[in-house]
Protein backbone atom coordinates (compact mmCIF):
# COMPACT_ATOMS: atom_id res chain seq x y z
CA UNK A 1 0.00 0.00 0.00
CA UNK A 2 2.89 2.48 1.17
CA UNK A 3 4.54 1.43 -2.03
CA UNK A 4 1.81 2.45 -4.51
CA UNK A 5 1.53 5.53 -2.82
CA UNK A 6 5.09 6.71 -3.32
CA UNK A 7 5.21 5.42 -6.52
CA UNK A 8 3.95 9.12 -7.43
CA UNK A 9 5.61 12.25 -8.00
CA UNK A 10 2.66 13.46 -5.76
CA UNK A 11 4.26 11.98 -2.82
CA UNK A 12 7.48 10.59 -3.26
CA UNK A 13 10.46 12.16 -1.41
CA UNK A 14 12.86 14.59 -2.65
CA UNK A 15 16.76 13.23 -2.06
CA UNK A 16 19.93 14.63 -2.71
CA UNK A 17 23.29 13.00 -3.82
CA UNK A 18 26.53 14.41 -3.41
CA UNK A 19 28.19 14.61 -7.19
CA UNK A 20 30.99 16.75 -8.88
CA UNK A 21 30.97 19.20 -5.83
CA UNK A 22 26.98 19.23 -5.88
CA UNK A 23 24.72 18.55 -4.23
CA UNK A 24 22.28 17.55 -6.73
CA UNK A 25 17.96 17.11 -6.01
CA UNK A 26 16.43 14.31 -7.55
CA UNK A 27 13.25 11.83 -6.87
CA UNK A 28 13.22 8.11 -7.27
CA UNK A 29 10.11 5.86 -7.52
CA UNK A 30 8.31 3.17 -8.69
CA UNK A 31 10.01 -0.53 -9.84
CA UNK A 32 10.15 -3.22 -12.62
CA UNK A 33 12.61 -4.96 -14.33
CA UNK A 34 13.21 -2.18 -16.90
CA UNK A 35 16.22 0.09 -17.23
CA UNK A 36 15.26 3.04 -14.80
CA UNK A 37 13.89 5.90 -16.97
CA UNK A 38 15.85 9.28 -16.16
CA UNK A 39 13.56 12.32 -16.43
CA UNK A 40 15.15 15.27 -17.65
CA UNK A 41 13.19 18.71 -17.46
CA UNK A 42 12.22 21.80 -19.27
CA UNK A 43 13.25 25.41 -19.27
CA UNK A 44 12.95 26.72 -15.87
CA UNK A 45 10.99 23.42 -14.40
CA UNK A 46 11.73 21.83 -11.39
CA UNK A 47 11.21 18.16 -10.10
CA UNK A 48 7.14 19.39 -8.91
CA UNK A 49 7.00 20.27 -12.95
CA UNK A 50 6.34 16.67 -13.58
CA UNK A 51 2.83 15.52 -14.39
CA UNK A 52 2.13 12.54 -12.00
CA UNK A 53 -0.35 11.89 -14.45
CA UNK A 54 3.03 10.71 -16.95
CA UNK A 55 5.63 9.96 -14.59
CA UNK A 56 2.91 7.72 -12.52
CA UNK A 57 2.32 5.39 -15.10
CA UNK A 58 5.74 4.65 -16.37
CA UNK A 59 6.56 3.89 -12.87
CA UNK A 60 5.16 0.91 -13.06
CA UNK A 61 7.53 -1.17 -14.91
CA UNK A 62 10.86 0.22 -14.40
CA UNK A 63 12.35 3.24 -11.85
CA UNK A 64 11.27 6.99 -12.73
CA UNK A 65 14.38 9.07 -11.78
CA UNK A 66 13.15 12.90 -11.51
CA UNK A 67 16.09 14.78 -11.87
CA UNK A 68 17.37 18.85 -11.14
CA UNK A 69 20.47 19.68 -13.13
CA UNK A 70 22.46 22.13 -11.52
CA UNK A 71 20.57 25.31 -9.65
CA UNK A 72 17.37 24.24 -10.18
CA UNK A 73 15.31 23.87 -7.73
CA UNK A 74 17.27 22.33 -4.25
CA UNK A 75 19.99 21.61 -6.14
CA UNK A 76 23.04 23.52 -5.78
CA UNK A 77 25.69 25.29 -7.97
CA UNK A 78 25.27 27.81 -10.81
CA UNK A 79 22.99 26.60 -13.98
CA UNK A 80 25.36 26.23 -16.79
CA UNK A 81 24.61 28.40 -20.01
CA UNK A 82 25.40 26.08 -22.34
CA UNK A 83 23.39 22.47 -22.63
CA UNK A 84 26.98 20.62 -22.74
CA UNK A 85 27.38 21.31 -19.06
CA UNK A 86 24.17 20.08 -18.22
CA UNK A 87 24.32 16.93 -19.74
CA UNK A 88 27.92 16.93 -17.79
CA UNK A 89 25.95 17.27 -14.40
CA UNK A 90 23.60 15.00 -15.67
CA UNK A 91 25.76 12.02 -16.26
CA UNK A 92 27.98 12.84 -12.89
CA UNK A 93 24.23 12.81 -10.99
CA UNK A 94 23.77 9.31 -12.96
CA UNK A 95 27.63 7.92 -11.89
CA UNK A 96 26.58 8.85 -8.76
CA UNK A 97 23.82 6.97 -8.34
CA UNK A 98 25.63 3.62 -9.95
CA UNK A 99 23.48 3.46 -13.19
CA UNK A 100 25.52 2.38 -15.83
CA UNK A 101 22.37 2.17 -18.21
CA UNK A 102 19.26 3.65 -18.65
CA UNK A 103 16.53 4.97 -20.78
CA UNK A 104 16.12 8.91 -21.06
CA UNK A 105 12.75 11.12 -21.16
CA UNK A 106 14.21 14.11 -22.05
CA UNK A 107 11.33 17.12 -22.51
CA UNK A 108 12.40 20.30 -24.05
CA UNK A 109 16.11 21.58 -22.55
CA UNK A 110 15.92 17.63 -21.71
CA UNK A 111 15.98 16.86 -24.80
CA UNK A 112 18.46 18.54 -26.30
CA UNK A 113 20.39 17.55 -22.90
CA UNK A 114 19.87 13.77 -23.45
CA UNK A 115 21.02 14.43 -26.92
CA UNK A 116 24.45 15.82 -25.92
CA UNK A 117 24.77 12.66 -23.50
CA UNK A 118 24.10 10.15 -26.16
CA UNK A 119 27.03 11.57 -27.64
CA UNK A 120 29.03 12.18 -24.93
CA UNK A 121 28.54 8.88 -23.82
CA UNK A 122 26.85 6.82 -25.73
CA UNK A 123 26.33 3.46 -23.82
CA UNK A 124 25.38 5.42 -20.81
CA UNK A 125 21.77 5.75 -22.65
CA UNK A 126 19.87 2.87 -23.96
CA UNK A 127 16.39 4.12 -25.80
CA UNK A 128 15.23 7.78 -25.68
CA UNK A 129 12.17 9.46 -26.20
CA UNK A 130 12.34 13.05 -27.07
CA UNK A 131 9.49 15.61 -26.61
CA UNK A 132 8.82 18.90 -27.79
CA UNK A 133 12.61 19.37 -28.51
CA UNK A 134 15.07 20.22 -31.29
CA UNK A 135 18.50 18.95 -32.45
CA UNK A 136 21.72 21.20 -32.44
CA UNK A 137 21.24 23.60 -35.26
CA UNK A 138 17.44 23.62 -35.06
CA UNK A 139 15.34 26.67 -35.50
CA UNK A 140 13.08 29.34 -33.82
CA UNK A 141 14.11 27.53 -30.30
CA UNK A 142 12.69 29.46 -27.32
CA UNK A 143 12.63 32.67 -28.50
CA UNK A 144 10.19 34.00 -26.00
CA UNK A 145 9.80 37.38 -26.89
CA UNK A 146 7.95 36.24 -30.24
CA UNK A 147 3.95 37.95 -29.78
CA UNK A 148 2.79 35.09 -29.71
CA UNK A 149 4.34 34.22 -26.69
CA UNK A 150 5.49 37.56 -25.16
CA UNK A 151 1.48 38.24 -24.74
CA UNK A 152 0.98 35.37 -22.08
CA UNK A 153 4.57 36.18 -20.67
CA UNK A 154 4.20 39.73 -20.09
CA UNK A 155 0.01 39.22 -18.81
CA UNK A 156 0.26 39.64 -15.16
CA UNK A 157 -3.10 37.95 -14.54
CA UNK A 158 -0.60 34.55 -15.72
CA UNK A 159 1.13 34.27 -12.07
CA UNK A 160 2.60 30.66 -11.33
CA UNK A 161 1.88 27.76 -12.91
CA UNK A 162 -1.22 29.07 -15.24
CA UNK A 163 1.82 30.63 -17.80
CA UNK A 164 1.72 26.99 -18.45
CA UNK A 165 -1.76 26.88 -19.05
CA UNK A 166 -1.25 29.42 -22.22
CA UNK A 167 1.87 28.58 -23.35
CA UNK A 168 2.45 24.61 -23.42
CA UNK A 169 -1.52 24.18 -24.83
CA UNK A 170 -3.20 24.91 -28.42
CA UNK A 171 -5.48 27.97 -27.78
CA UNK A 172 -8.83 26.25 -28.39
CA UNK A 173 -10.85 25.26 -25.65
CA UNK A 174 -10.35 21.68 -25.57
CA UNK A 175 -6.50 22.02 -25.35
CA UNK A 176 -7.08 24.85 -22.69
CA UNK A 177 -8.91 22.33 -20.76
CA UNK A 178 -6.61 20.09 -20.71
CA UNK A 179 -3.83 22.60 -19.72
CA UNK A 180 -5.92 23.89 -16.84
CA UNK A 181 -6.13 19.94 -15.67
CA UNK A 182 -2.58 19.66 -15.98
CA UNK A 183 -1.80 22.72 -13.89
CA UNK A 184 -4.47 21.15 -11.20
CA UNK A 185 -2.23 17.93 -11.32
CA UNK A 186 1.18 19.66 -10.50
CA UNK A 187 -0.88 21.19 -7.77
CA UNK A 188 -1.60 17.45 -5.90
CA UNK A 189 1.60 17.87 -4.39
CA UNK A 190 1.31 19.70 -0.95
CA UNK A 191 4.44 19.03 1.20
CA UNK A 192 8.31 18.93 0.08
CA UNK A 193 8.03 21.18 -3.02
CA UNK A 194 10.62 22.92 -5.06
CA UNK A 195 11.34 26.53 -4.73
CA UNK A 196 10.04 28.33 -8.13
CA UNK A 197 13.24 29.08 -10.79
CA UNK A 198 14.21 32.76 -10.84
CA UNK A 199 15.44 34.88 -13.48
CA UNK A 200 18.68 34.13 -12.90
CA UNK A 201 17.57 30.37 -14.28
CA UNK A 202 15.73 31.67 -17.13
CA UNK A 203 18.72 33.84 -18.46
CA UNK A 204 21.38 30.77 -18.31
CA UNK A 205 18.97 28.76 -19.96
CA UNK A 206 17.90 31.23 -22.42
CA UNK A 207 21.80 31.65 -23.25
CA UNK A 208 21.84 27.74 -23.51
CA UNK A 209 19.44 28.24 -26.10
CA UNK A 210 21.20 30.65 -28.06
CA UNK A 211 24.32 28.41 -28.58
CA UNK A 212 22.50 25.15 -29.13
CA UNK A 213 20.38 26.80 -32.24
CA UNK A 214 24.16 27.82 -33.90
CA UNK A 215 24.53 25.57 -36.69
CA UNK A 216 28.21 23.96 -36.41
CA UNK A 217 30.01 21.99 -39.70
CA UNK A 218 27.09 20.28 -42.03
CA UNK A 219 23.81 20.60 -40.42
CA UNK A 220 22.32 17.62 -38.42
CA UNK A 221 25.26 15.58 -39.40
CA UNK A 222 25.94 14.51 -36.13
CA UNK A 223 22.85 13.04 -35.67
CA UNK A 224 23.30 10.86 -38.16
CA UNK A 225 25.71 8.98 -35.94
CA UNK A 226 23.15 8.54 -32.65
CA UNK A 227 22.06 5.01 -33.35
CA UNK A 228 19.71 4.48 -29.94
CA UNK A 229 16.16 4.05 -30.84
CA UNK A 230 14.65 7.00 -30.23
CA UNK A 231 10.51 8.38 -29.88
CA UNK A 232 9.90 12.03 -31.17
CA UNK A 233 6.64 13.48 -30.23
CA UNK A 234 5.66 16.71 -30.53
CA UNK A 235 2.10 18.92 -31.10
CA UNK A 236 1.55 20.83 -34.19
CA UNK A 237 0.58 23.81 -32.63
CA UNK A 238 4.53 24.37 -30.50
CA UNK A 239 4.78 27.95 -30.82
CA UNK A 240 7.57 27.47 -28.73
CA UNK A 241 9.92 25.24 -30.20
CA UNK A 242 7.94 24.62 -33.86
CA UNK A 243 7.14 21.24 -35.10
CA UNK A 244 9.93 20.96 -37.92
CA UNK A 245 12.51 20.85 -35.75
CA UNK A 246 10.82 17.45 -34.50
CA UNK A 247 10.73 16.90 -38.42
CA UNK A 248 14.54 16.93 -38.50
CA UNK A 249 15.41 15.22 -35.67
CA UNK A 250 13.40 11.89 -36.59
CA UNK A 251 14.80 12.59 -40.23
CA UNK A 252 18.10 12.21 -39.31
CA UNK A 253 18.32 10.27 -36.05
CA UNK A 254 18.88 7.03 -38.04
CA UNK A 255 16.58 4.81 -35.68
CA UNK A 256 13.88 7.70 -34.48
CA UNK A 257 9.62 7.01 -35.07
CA UNK A 258 8.20 10.25 -35.19
CA UNK A 259 4.60 10.98 -33.21
CA UNK A 260 3.09 14.24 -33.36
CA UNK A 261 -0.14 15.29 -32.16
CA UNK A 262 -3.25 17.38 -33.24
CA UNK A 263 -4.74 20.15 -31.20
CA UNK A 264 -1.49 20.26 -28.77
CA UNK A 265 1.24 22.57 -28.51
CA UNK A 266 4.54 22.69 -26.38
CA UNK A 267 3.36 20.34 -23.63
CA UNK A 268 1.40 17.40 -26.02
CA UNK A 269 2.92 15.02 -23.32
CA UNK A 270 0.78 16.50 -20.63
CA UNK A 271 -1.67 17.02 -22.92
CA UNK A 272 -2.58 12.92 -23.73
CA UNK A 273 -1.00 11.73 -20.82
CA UNK A 274 -2.97 8.57 -21.36
CA UNK A 275 -1.81 8.53 -24.98
CA UNK A 276 2.06 9.71 -24.24
CA UNK A 277 2.32 6.93 -21.43
CA UNK A 278 1.07 3.83 -23.09
CA UNK A 279 3.41 4.62 -26.27
CA UNK A 280 6.17 5.40 -24.49
CA UNK A 281 5.81 1.94 -22.06
CA UNK A 282 5.15 0.34 -25.41
CA UNK A 283 8.75 2.13 -27.12
CA UNK A 284 10.65 0.95 -23.72
CA UNK A 285 9.48 -2.57 -23.72
CA UNK A 286 10.19 -3.09 -26.93
CA UNK A 287 13.50 -4.52 -28.65
CA UNK A 288 13.05 -3.61 -31.88
CA UNK A 289 15.98 -2.41 -33.26
CA UNK A 290 15.39 0.52 -35.29
CA UNK A 291 13.14 2.67 -32.82
CA UNK A 292 9.95 1.37 -34.07
CA UNK A 293 7.13 2.32 -32.01
CA UNK B 1 -12.09 -22.77 -38.70
CA UNK B 2 -13.39 -22.01 -42.27
CA UNK B 3 -14.62 -18.43 -40.75
CA UNK B 4 -10.75 -17.97 -39.67
CA UNK B 5 -9.33 -19.56 -42.88
CA UNK B 6 -11.33 -17.14 -45.11
CA UNK B 7 -10.97 -14.26 -43.35
CA UNK B 8 -7.74 -13.76 -45.09
CA UNK B 9 -6.99 -11.89 -48.53
CA UNK B 10 -4.74 -14.99 -48.66
CA UNK B 11 -8.32 -16.86 -49.50
CA UNK B 12 -11.20 -14.74 -49.48
CA UNK B 13 -12.83 -14.95 -52.48
CA UNK B 14 -13.28 -12.43 -55.10
CA UNK B 15 -17.01 -10.98 -55.27
CA UNK B 16 -19.08 -8.50 -58.04
CA UNK B 17 -20.95 -6.23 -57.39
CA UNK B 18 -23.23 -4.45 -60.03
CA UNK B 19 -23.53 -0.55 -59.93
CA UNK B 20 -23.15 2.76 -61.59
CA UNK B 21 -23.08 1.07 -64.78
CA UNK B 22 -19.93 -1.04 -63.62
CA UNK B 23 -19.45 -4.36 -62.25
CA UNK B 24 -16.68 -3.78 -58.84
CA UNK B 25 -14.49 -6.67 -58.06
CA UNK B 26 -14.30 -6.82 -54.67
CA UNK B 27 -13.52 -8.68 -51.61
CA UNK B 28 -14.81 -8.59 -47.83
CA UNK B 29 -13.79 -10.71 -44.91
CA UNK B 30 -13.68 -10.81 -40.92
CA UNK B 31 -16.15 -9.47 -38.88
CA UNK B 32 -16.61 -7.62 -35.39
CA UNK B 33 -18.79 -4.83 -33.59
CA UNK B 34 -16.71 -1.76 -35.40
CA UNK B 35 -17.89 -0.36 -38.67
CA UNK B 36 -15.84 -1.85 -41.52
CA UNK B 37 -12.91 -0.32 -43.20
CA UNK B 38 -13.05 0.30 -46.66
CA UNK B 39 -9.01 -0.32 -48.22
CA UNK B 40 -8.32 1.89 -51.44
CA UNK B 41 -5.23 0.75 -53.14
CA UNK B 42 -1.86 2.22 -54.55
CA UNK B 43 -0.93 3.05 -58.44
CA UNK B 44 -1.68 0.24 -60.66
CA UNK B 45 -2.48 -2.39 -57.35
CA UNK B 46 -5.08 -4.97 -57.28
CA UNK B 47 -7.19 -6.58 -54.42
CA UNK B 48 -3.89 -9.00 -54.53
CA UNK B 49 -1.57 -6.62 -53.66
CA UNK B 50 -3.26 -6.22 -50.24
CA UNK B 51 -0.55 -7.86 -47.59
CA UNK B 52 -2.38 -10.32 -45.53
CA UNK B 53 -0.22 -9.48 -42.86
CA UNK B 54 -2.08 -6.22 -42.94
CA UNK B 55 -5.84 -6.78 -44.37
CA UNK B 56 -5.49 -9.86 -41.87
CA UNK B 57 -4.95 -8.59 -38.32
CA UNK B 58 -7.57 -5.74 -39.19
CA UNK B 59 -10.38 -8.07 -39.89
CA UNK B 60 -10.48 -9.16 -36.47
CA UNK B 61 -13.03 -6.74 -35.04
CA UNK B 62 -14.36 -5.63 -38.05
CA UNK B 63 -15.17 -6.68 -41.77
CA UNK B 64 -12.64 -5.26 -44.15
CA UNK B 65 -13.21 -4.65 -48.34
CA UNK B 66 -10.88 -4.51 -50.27
CA UNK B 67 -11.86 -2.72 -53.64
CA UNK B 68 -11.13 -2.47 -57.18
CA UNK B 69 -11.65 0.72 -58.77
CA UNK B 70 -12.89 0.71 -61.95
CA UNK B 71 -10.60 -0.59 -64.80
CA UNK B 72 -8.57 -1.82 -61.99
CA UNK B 73 -8.41 -5.93 -61.91
CA UNK B 74 -11.16 -7.70 -62.87
CA UNK B 75 -13.55 -4.16 -62.24
CA UNK B 76 -15.33 -3.28 -65.79
CA UNK B 77 -14.87 0.28 -67.27
CA UNK B 78 -12.10 2.56 -67.73
CA UNK B 79 -9.79 3.98 -65.60
CA UNK B 80 -10.30 7.31 -64.23
CA UNK B 81 -7.90 10.31 -65.07
CA UNK B 82 -8.90 12.43 -61.41
CA UNK B 83 -9.43 11.56 -58.08
CA UNK B 84 -12.47 12.76 -58.34
CA UNK B 85 -13.82 10.16 -60.51
CA UNK B 86 -12.17 7.23 -58.67
CA UNK B 87 -13.97 8.83 -55.73
CA UNK B 88 -17.21 8.58 -57.41
CA UNK B 89 -16.54 4.86 -58.00
CA UNK B 90 -15.64 3.89 -54.60
CA UNK B 91 -19.24 5.97 -53.30
CA UNK B 92 -21.04 4.13 -55.59
CA UNK B 93 -19.05 1.03 -54.67
CA UNK B 94 -20.24 1.38 -51.01
CA UNK B 95 -23.82 2.46 -52.26
CA UNK B 96 -24.00 -0.74 -53.94
CA UNK B 97 -23.22 -2.76 -50.50
CA UNK B 98 -25.47 -0.31 -48.53
CA UNK B 99 -21.96 0.35 -46.59
CA UNK B 100 -23.49 4.09 -44.95
CA UNK B 101 -20.93 5.04 -42.94
CA UNK B 102 -17.36 3.30 -42.72
CA UNK B 103 -13.83 3.68 -41.84
CA UNK B 104 -11.15 3.96 -44.60
CA UNK B 105 -7.69 2.96 -44.92
CA UNK B 106 -6.17 4.89 -47.99
CA UNK B 107 -2.76 4.10 -49.20
CA UNK B 108 -1.05 6.41 -51.38
CA UNK B 109 -3.24 6.98 -54.36
CA UNK B 110 -5.75 4.94 -52.24
CA UNK B 111 -5.18 7.70 -48.99
CA UNK B 112 -5.87 10.79 -52.26
CA UNK B 113 -9.33 9.08 -52.93
CA UNK B 114 -10.11 8.76 -49.40
CA UNK B 115 -9.49 12.40 -48.60
CA UNK B 116 -11.56 13.38 -51.72
CA UNK B 117 -14.73 10.99 -50.26
CA UNK B 118 -14.04 12.69 -47.02
CA UNK B 119 -14.89 16.47 -48.55
CA UNK B 120 -17.53 14.68 -51.01
CA UNK B 121 -19.71 12.92 -48.82
CA UNK B 122 -18.41 13.86 -44.68
CA UNK B 123 -21.08 11.48 -43.30
CA UNK B 124 -19.52 8.31 -44.91
CA UNK B 125 -16.60 8.18 -43.32
CA UNK B 126 -16.44 7.46 -39.59
CA UNK B 127 -12.43 7.53 -39.66
CA UNK B 128 -9.54 7.84 -41.76
CA UNK B 129 -6.35 6.17 -41.85
CA UNK B 130 -3.83 7.81 -44.51
CA UNK B 131 -0.46 5.83 -45.44
CA UNK B 132 2.02 7.04 -47.87
CA UNK B 133 0.14 9.88 -49.42
CA UNK B 134 -0.25 13.61 -50.42
CA UNK B 135 -2.67 16.37 -49.82
CA UNK B 136 -4.28 18.01 -53.38
CA UNK B 137 -1.67 20.39 -53.78
CA UNK B 138 1.12 18.48 -52.46
CA UNK B 139 4.88 18.27 -53.90
CA UNK B 140 6.69 15.27 -55.94
CA UNK B 141 4.12 13.06 -56.23
CA UNK B 142 5.03 9.66 -58.06
CA UNK B 143 7.32 10.87 -60.37
CA UNK B 144 8.37 7.86 -61.44
CA UNK B 145 10.56 9.34 -63.98
CA UNK B 146 13.45 10.55 -61.08
CA UNK B 147 16.40 8.88 -61.22
CA UNK B 148 16.28 7.02 -57.52
CA UNK B 149 12.72 5.43 -59.22
CA UNK B 150 13.81 4.99 -62.85
CA UNK B 151 16.81 2.94 -62.25
CA UNK B 152 14.20 0.34 -60.79
CA UNK B 153 11.43 0.61 -63.20
CA UNK B 154 14.09 0.54 -65.91
CA UNK B 155 15.91 -2.33 -64.63
CA UNK B 156 14.64 -6.24 -66.56
CA UNK B 157 15.25 -8.21 -63.61
CA UNK B 158 12.87 -6.21 -61.62
CA UNK B 159 10.09 -8.22 -62.95
CA UNK B 160 6.37 -8.53 -61.55
CA UNK B 161 6.05 -7.74 -57.65
CA UNK B 162 10.21 -7.40 -57.60
CA UNK B 163 9.89 -4.13 -58.63
CA UNK B 164 7.95 -2.98 -55.52
CA UNK B 165 10.46 -4.60 -53.18
CA UNK B 166 12.81 -1.81 -54.23
CA UNK B 167 10.11 1.21 -54.64
CA UNK B 168 8.08 0.79 -51.82
CA UNK B 169 11.54 -0.43 -49.23
CA UNK B 170 14.29 1.48 -47.94
CA UNK B 171 17.63 0.89 -50.17
CA UNK B 172 18.84 -0.78 -46.80
CA UNK B 173 19.77 -4.56 -45.43
CA UNK B 174 16.55 -3.95 -43.26
CA UNK B 175 14.35 -2.51 -45.51
CA UNK B 176 14.53 -4.84 -48.01
CA UNK B 177 14.58 -7.84 -45.94
CA UNK B 178 11.23 -6.77 -45.26
CA UNK B 179 10.34 -5.97 -48.99
CA UNK B 180 11.15 -9.92 -49.93
CA UNK B 181 9.20 -10.86 -47.06
CA UNK B 182 6.48 -8.61 -48.03
CA UNK B 183 6.47 -10.44 -51.68
CA UNK B 184 6.28 -13.87 -49.94
CA UNK B 185 3.36 -12.76 -48.44
CA UNK B 186 1.42 -11.37 -51.50
CA UNK B 187 2.55 -15.03 -53.48
CA UNK B 188 0.56 -16.76 -50.73
CA UNK B 189 -2.63 -16.51 -52.22
CA UNK B 190 -2.72 -19.19 -55.19
CA UNK B 191 -5.92 -19.03 -56.81
CA UNK B 192 -8.38 -16.46 -57.90
CA UNK B 193 -5.95 -14.24 -58.86
CA UNK B 194 -6.39 -10.17 -59.88
CA UNK B 195 -4.93 -9.78 -64.02
CA UNK B 196 -1.67 -7.26 -63.15
CA UNK B 197 -2.35 -4.25 -63.98
CA UNK B 198 -1.35 -2.81 -67.53
CA UNK B 199 0.45 0.07 -69.49
CA UNK B 200 -3.11 2.02 -69.82
CA UNK B 201 -3.90 1.70 -65.98
CA UNK B 202 -0.37 3.54 -64.90
CA UNK B 203 -1.05 6.14 -67.86
CA UNK B 204 -4.53 6.79 -66.92
CA UNK B 205 -3.51 7.01 -62.92
CA UNK B 206 -0.50 9.20 -63.59
CA UNK B 207 -2.85 12.03 -65.32
CA UNK B 208 -4.56 12.04 -61.85
CA UNK B 209 -1.38 12.73 -59.90
CA UNK B 210 -0.23 15.31 -62.08
CA UNK B 211 -3.96 16.54 -61.53
CA UNK B 212 -4.13 15.91 -57.45
CA UNK B 213 -0.47 18.04 -57.63
CA UNK B 214 -1.95 21.02 -59.22
CA UNK B 215 -2.59 23.64 -56.53
CA UNK B 216 -6.06 25.21 -56.41
CA UNK B 217 -6.81 28.39 -54.42
CA UNK B 218 -5.24 28.91 -51.07
CA UNK B 219 -3.01 25.72 -50.76
CA UNK B 220 -4.19 22.94 -48.31
CA UNK B 221 -6.99 25.21 -46.77
CA UNK B 222 -9.40 22.60 -48.01
CA UNK B 223 -8.22 20.59 -45.30
CA UNK B 224 -8.98 22.02 -42.40
CA UNK B 225 -12.86 21.44 -43.16
CA UNK B 226 -12.20 17.73 -43.17
CA UNK B 227 -13.31 17.04 -39.71
CA UNK B 228 -12.37 13.01 -39.59
CA UNK B 229 -10.27 11.69 -36.92
CA UNK B 230 -7.49 10.82 -39.00
CA UNK B 231 -4.02 8.96 -38.84
CA UNK B 232 -1.55 9.93 -41.25
CA UNK B 233 1.17 6.78 -41.42
CA UNK B 234 4.63 7.62 -43.31
CA UNK B 235 7.85 6.39 -43.84
CA UNK B 236 11.06 8.33 -43.69
CA UNK B 237 12.84 7.46 -47.05
CA UNK B 238 9.74 7.24 -49.56
CA UNK B 239 10.78 8.75 -52.71
CA UNK B 240 7.61 8.39 -54.28
CA UNK B 241 5.78 10.67 -52.11
CA UNK B 242 8.04 12.52 -50.22
CA UNK B 243 7.76 12.39 -46.39
CA UNK B 244 7.06 16.32 -46.25
CA UNK B 245 3.20 15.46 -48.12
CA UNK B 246 2.38 13.94 -44.98
CA UNK B 247 3.66 16.88 -42.87
CA UNK B 248 1.78 19.38 -45.00
CA UNK B 249 -1.47 16.60 -44.45
CA UNK B 250 -1.34 16.20 -40.88
CA UNK B 251 -0.67 19.89 -40.31
CA UNK B 252 -3.43 21.03 -41.52
CA UNK B 253 -6.15 18.01 -40.91
CA UNK B 254 -7.45 19.58 -37.46
CA UNK B 255 -7.77 16.39 -36.18
CA UNK B 256 -4.61 13.78 -37.45
CA UNK B 257 -2.38 12.29 -35.59
CA UNK B 258 1.09 11.95 -37.61
CA UNK B 259 3.43 8.64 -37.24
CA UNK B 260 6.53 8.87 -39.43
CA UNK B 261 8.50 5.07 -39.65
CA UNK B 262 12.12 5.20 -39.72
CA UNK B 263 14.49 2.85 -42.11
CA UNK B 264 11.10 3.04 -44.03
CA UNK B 265 9.95 3.95 -47.67
CA UNK B 266 6.44 4.07 -49.33
CA UNK B 267 5.50 0.68 -48.37
CA UNK B 268 5.82 1.65 -44.42
CA UNK B 269 2.55 -0.14 -43.25
CA UNK B 270 4.18 -3.39 -45.20
CA UNK B 271 7.51 -3.36 -43.58
CA UNK B 272 6.19 -2.98 -39.92
CA UNK B 273 2.89 -4.83 -40.21
CA UNK B 274 2.98 -5.37 -36.70
CA UNK B 275 3.02 -2.38 -35.17
CA UNK B 276 1.09 -0.70 -38.27
CA UNK B 277 -1.81 -3.04 -37.40
CA UNK B 278 -1.87 -2.49 -33.76
CA UNK B 279 -1.56 1.06 -33.96
CA UNK B 280 -4.27 1.29 -36.51
CA UNK B 281 -6.34 -1.48 -34.91
CA UNK B 282 -6.03 0.88 -31.49
CA UNK B 283 -7.22 4.15 -33.43
CA UNK B 284 -10.03 2.67 -35.07
CA UNK B 285 -11.46 1.66 -31.63
CA UNK B 286 -10.78 4.94 -30.05
CA UNK B 287 -13.33 7.31 -29.08
CA UNK B 288 -11.49 10.55 -28.71
CA UNK B 289 -12.49 13.42 -31.28
CA UNK B 290 -9.12 14.84 -31.79
CA UNK B 291 -7.62 11.79 -34.21
CA UNK B 292 -5.38 10.90 -30.98
CA UNK B 293 -3.72 7.54 -31.41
Amino acid sequence: MSAIKTASNTSAPTKFIEANNHSYAYRRFGNGSAPPLLCLQHFTGTLDNWDPAVSDPLASGREVVLFDNAGIGRSSGEVPQTVAEMAGHAMAFLDALRLERCDVLGFSLGGMIAQHMAKDRPSIIRRMILVGTAPRGGDDIMHLEKPSLAEHLRDPRNSGYSVLQKIFFAPTTTSQAAGEAFIARLMQRKDDREPPSGPNVAEAQITAFREWERVTGDRFADLRGVRHPTLVVQGFHDEMIPVRNSYWLAENLPNATLLVYPDAAHGSLFQYPESFTRHAATFLSSDSHPGVL
